[in-house]
């Protein structure tokens, strides 16, 4: 047993989605979330880049004594989660292959889509997990880059977002993909979109796929925490930046009231 | 006469919009441009954040040895302006003033709108320099945050752009303005749709207003290059973050190629 907080970090607000999901499935987990907002969007932006930031969330996150790290960002996992476990020893979890697992438990006919950021798709990581959980699965890609913008406007129900989601999502129809990852932690606030645009399609959400794997590491590891720590569990939340829209967006997506803290980027 | 560069910032290509405009009115000026990529979007972030790359842009072109300094970032100038004027002795030009100015120049019943990112719009700047310049102007504001991801992926000519744009702009038919101020370098891209939602309003383009108050300065100041140097000008173009989409917008913008060399955040 281990009652020290998990570290969760992501670009922004996206990892929420993650985050909701561990408290649902863990609710004795406490949680030390950063969003780099200061740096976001990480999805158009070089995995150099990237890679540097991912290192510089983690040590912000070791200073709060966590006991795992999880990259609530599939950029993030993407480009640079193998570095991270080159370089520090806790558990370290990625987004990435709890999806992949997630689309082959769904998929019957094998054919799987993939969307996410330019520079997830670029990466080709899906694909080479697929690859390499099941080698007779067939991986169709496609960047969606302006979801993120959309979702941090609010732009969830309105019409220019199904148009753009229509456009994205067509050749997905012509591929016959009956299993579509949402390979971006902000996607499924926009799930019911692409639901009505891929009637039939399985949509596979990694938030709820990683924070099922979140948890079966931590049993193997003996490190769950079955009680919380001093009573209810204390979630702290940090951004480098902090705009005024940061904390509307997060209760839109926990549910609840969130109270951001800002840290320097310096 | 002054033979030394003139130095441009942006958050990204934007910018270019005003380089060109600079290229055109003053074909003997040498351009050393900076587009910060890797932390752009500027228009969604806190002010301090925003002086403090504004500080790391102006650092890095003053080793390029320019003669002044041209913020061609609406954001930037917002925020930051005043901070640099008040640290570097170079002359300093803004976007802001300039398109004020144009749009006073235009309008005839002196109800002037403005278009702009959050952080622009929310940093009053425009109500202020207008309350400045013409008393008896009104002026109303409206940020647009999604135009610049927008435009960064190319729906310059998109009906979910026409949507998108129809939602924004409908408040200033209300208002009754004759003149609207794009106040985002990024914006001038789509002109043509704000000018069939909007149609008979004056558009004020920051990027030509801007041209021609460096042109002033530079000739008030005995700065111009009235010759180019070692024959024909040569630009330079240098990115935070270098994508695979920068050079293909960059063309877009500046109508010829442009090759964007990297440069290091740290």
């Amino acid at each position: 047993m281990d009652k020290r907080p998990i570290g969760i970090f992501d670009s922004g607000v996206g990892g929420l989605t993650v985050a909701k999901e561990v408290m649902n499935l863990l609710p004795n987990e406490t949680i030390v979330y950063l969003g780099d907002t200061a740096n976001l969007p990480y999805g158009e932006k070089s995995a150099e880049i990237i890679r540097h930031y991912s290192v510089d969330n983690t040590e912000f996150l070791l200073k709060h004594d966590i006991k795992m790290l999880v990259v609530a960002c599939n950029t993030a996992s993407s480009v640079a989660l193998e570095h991270l476990k080159s370089l520090y020893t806790i558990p370290i979890v990625g987004v990435i292959e709890p999806a992949v697992k997630g689309a082959i438990f769904a998929t019957r006919n094998k054919k799987i889509g993939v969307i996410g950021t330019n520079r997830t798709i670029k990466s080709n990581v899906y694909a080479e997990m697929l690859a390499k959980l099941e080698p007779e699965g067939e991986i169709h890609s496609r960047s969606c880059p302006l979801f993120v913008p959309l979702i941090e406007e609010f732009f969830v129900e309105h019409d220019a977002t199904r148009l753009i989601a229509a456009e994205y999502l067509k050749e997905f129809k012509e591929q016959g993909a009956d299993t579509l990852i949402l390979g971006c932690t902000h996607y499924p606030l926009i799930k019911e979109i692409i639901a009505e645009i891929l009637p039939g399609v399985k949509l596979v959400d990694s938030a709820f796929s990683t924070a099922r794997d979140i948890h079966s590491l931590l049993d193997t590891h003996k490190m769950l925490a079955l009680s919380p720590k001093d009573g209810k569990p204390k979630h702290r939340f940090f951004a480098t930046d902090l705009t005024p829209k940061l904390n509307e967006l997060a209760k839109y997506i926990i549910g609840s009231g969130i109270d951001f803290e800002e840290i320097s980027v310096k």
